[in-house]
């Protein structure tokens, strides 16, 4: 293929730019929450547009049931043998919106308005995780597609609809159609820049392990005017365990916790030291200043090489307006852990249920449910497309991309790996500012045109490569 | 009076029960739920209600506006002089509903069902908390004045709407119509029986001091794979802080908590002691066994003379169905304090305030929210009416009615002494399991009953006393 071609491609995907963006708003209006069962009719809907948009694109394109929301498989071949084929995934399906009263508007009508700083942001629920994500990879297939008329190497898409919710049915789904799923390597994007004007290429992710801890006292709500003092109480004795979760210099106090952690290699914490990631660059946009983690660490080990805890939620008792003199029957929290290569999920799965069960005192029943159990993930930084992908990044960004370790999960990578045998290069245009999973999602409009162009770019050069 | 005649009044009692059965529902069908806005139109309807049907009993009845929900004033005078005056107390307004899934039946339709032990009992909000007991006290004047044209002493009611809500504004409209209180004594029907064949009259409470704190961190809600680890969780700190307000032992660790608590005299302690309140009795009906408070007090001690700290609510994340990877801008909770005679609740206040703040991280900011602040009470053991009343109640029961401390707080019997003088008597029918405060709350079917009758004794009692 010529430069001129790619340029031809470039330029279109500029001139066509209002109806990309007018196609992400089309599915950014599908109110497609993978948790909540009322959505289901939604997520359904979302997985049956994409197929039909992406089969305008030459793909043959199906709807495939799972035992959970539906998956949207495209398969493309050209008619040459020997072209790389690539696997293409992201994911339909978003967070819930709640706290609902926090959005500045309805989170599934999507608008362009300015950021404060003056940047042009697309806001809605999804509007980065994942739907404005993929769509810079549909975007570039379509303008490929109506400048050439074919795409320059042999892509299968799988947009799954339970990334939010753990992939529970999505993983059995790919071990029972692996035939369906053939490729040299995946693409995944969902995942971040380093800023707005430095793109990069996530190598390591750490795992997730999250529970849910429901602690039971009596068999009833309580009055505390007449059991207070006598009667063991769940937000106390729940309080009380996980309060202790941290010790005062923010290390976990789970026995065993860091097992099989190891420190950077040298070389790489001296190169992140020089990344300069200050509490003044990156925790001063979300209202803190003090790091949180473990205080002998680096802000950005805190954030990517190390494991954490975090408590996601917890309610129990009487949480409406003014007062309730209640003793709560039950209370619980959702908690998850940040995992690093070397630590086993299961064993701090394990670990973390030992902590809790043996600090429940004799009255207390503890029940927990398992929400996600990923390992981290460390990818090969010598791996062929990752170098073509930078190289096409870096010409787009006119700034060298970074390879960056992140700080989520992606479970699907080792899923890829473990079911397809395949590895992943990770790219993604979403910012740290971007509120994923928060009130005000937003995907700024440089990401999406820019990230548009970048497929563009990269999918000419893993041709190339070849 | 004649002693025919009071077994008339209680013929009559008797024989008129149906009725008296189908007022309290009238009355239980109103919503008049203080703490939420929404029901403000419900408190108004049961004050409007009561106001009618004191009415016809000769009352000189009003609703009087206050700055909240409005008061039920009906006032009673004979024709001779020199009569007993009493200030009978009660409130309209009830607890929340929810978790309104626990409930069997639909809160405010009353009905009347057996027990799984066999006792007929009336189940809705408010059955027994403050409905039933204030219309044991009204129904037994509707008896007297059936039987005999009048009442035995003179009467003035109080029936106020914000007793849930800490009577905020009730207080300040006593203060400022002092002269419509004027009585000899005050008769308080918000306390229990000993057990469900024992009458009790209260001669202690304790206070209450409710605290709402709220911690906040980050200016947004977070996606814990971008920021955890780095940023500060307001759930951490809110249960690290929360988690260590006792000590291994179920002391209360606040600085100066203890300061002023006395022990019980030897004659006490030895008295209660005798009671034989057991894990056995006490915990086993709710579904526990082993008493949670300091562990150096026995369970009598822990649940009525010691003072205690629990946790009422608490919230914060995403505590829908799934999961989710947040970390909250905010968290907050709701902790209440039970005082007992010698603490001061403003010095408790600021202690416990002082306690959290000095805890908060640099990062957090921590609000106050303050709902309840009354001290202990500790009543005259020896007052004239109080040996008239603990007559009648045991001849109604054919048991001797017990002098006891009660764990709750009723902070209106400070506010009548501090405000308009008066010493309070605390009778009440209520019992342990009437579930007040929580789901499924009921009041006995006999402790309405012969509540009604043990008025129209001490109405007489207290005639002759004088």
């Amino acid at each position: 293929m010529s430069t001129t071609q790619l340029q031809s491609v470039l330029d279109r995907i500029d001139s066509d730019f209002d109806n990309s963006l007018e196609r992400l708003f089309t599915l950014l209006r599908i109110k497609s929450i993978s948790a909540d069962p009322a959505f289901a009719g939604d997520c359904k809907a979302a997985a049956d547009h994409l197929a039909k948009d992406i089969a305008t694109l030459g793909f043959k394109t199906e709807v495939r049931p799972t035992a959970g929301h539906p998956a949207v498989v495209g398969k493309l071949n050209g008619s040459t043998d020997g072209r790389p084929h690539v696997l293409f995934y992201g994911h339909y399906d978003v967070q819930p919106v709640d706290p609902l009263n926090l959005w500045h508007r309805p989170p599934f009508e999507p608008v362009v308005t300015d950021h404060a700083d003056g940047r042009k942001i697309i806001v809605a629920r999804g509007a980065e995780d994942d739907k404005g994500q993929l769509m810079t990879f549909v975007e570039a297939c379509r303008a490929w597609k109506s400048v050439t008329g074919s795409l320059p190497v042999d892509i299968t898409i799988v947009i799954e609809g339970e990334e939010e919710v753990g992939s529970k049915n999505f993983v059995p789904f790919l071990e029972a159609n692996k035939a369906d799923f053939k490729a040299d390597f995946a693409l995944v994007c969902d995942t971040g820049m380093w800023d707005p004007n430095t793109p990069a290429i996530t190598t390591s992710l750490r795992g997730l392990v999250y529970q849910e801890v429901k602690i039971k006292a009596a068999s009833r709500d309580l009055h505390s005017g007449v059991f207070g003092g006598g009667a063991q109480n769940p937000i106390r004795v729940l309080t009380r365990i996980l309060g202790g979760l941290h010790d005062e210099n923010g290390h976990i106090t789970i026995p065993g916790f860091y097992d099989g952690v190891k420190d950077l290699p040298p070389d790489i914490l001296a190169q992140w030291k020089n990344l300069n990631l200050t509490p003044e660059s990156f925790l001063k946009p979300i209202g803190l200043s003090l790091p949180a983690g473990e205080k002998d660490r680096l802000l950005i080990e805190q954030v990517s090489s190390r494991p954490t805890c975090d408590i996601n939620g917890i309610v129990g008792g009487y949480t409406g307006e003014g007062s309730k003199t209640v003793i709560p029957a039950e209370a619980s929290a959702k908690i998850s852990f940040r995992l690093v290569p070397g630590q086993d999920p299961d064993k701090i799965r394990q670990a973390f249920r030992d902590y809790v069960s043996s600090r429940v005192p004799g009255d207390c029943k503890v029940e927990f449910i398992d929400h996600s159990n990923a390992p981290a993930i460390a990818l090969d930084w010598n791996m062929k497309p990752l170098a073509a992908a930078r190289k096409a990044l870096t010409e787009e960004w006119g700034k060298e991309a970074l390879l960056i370790g992140s700080g989520a999960s992606i479970p699907i990578v080792a899923d890829f790996k473990n079911t397809l045998g395949l590895d992943s290069v990770l790219i993604g245009f979403g910012l740290d500012d971007d509120n994923i999973h928060s009130p005000n999602e937003k995907y700024d409009l440089k990401s999406y045109h820019k990230g548009i162009r970048s497929w563009a770019r990269i999918l000419a050069a893993f041709a190339e490569a070849k």
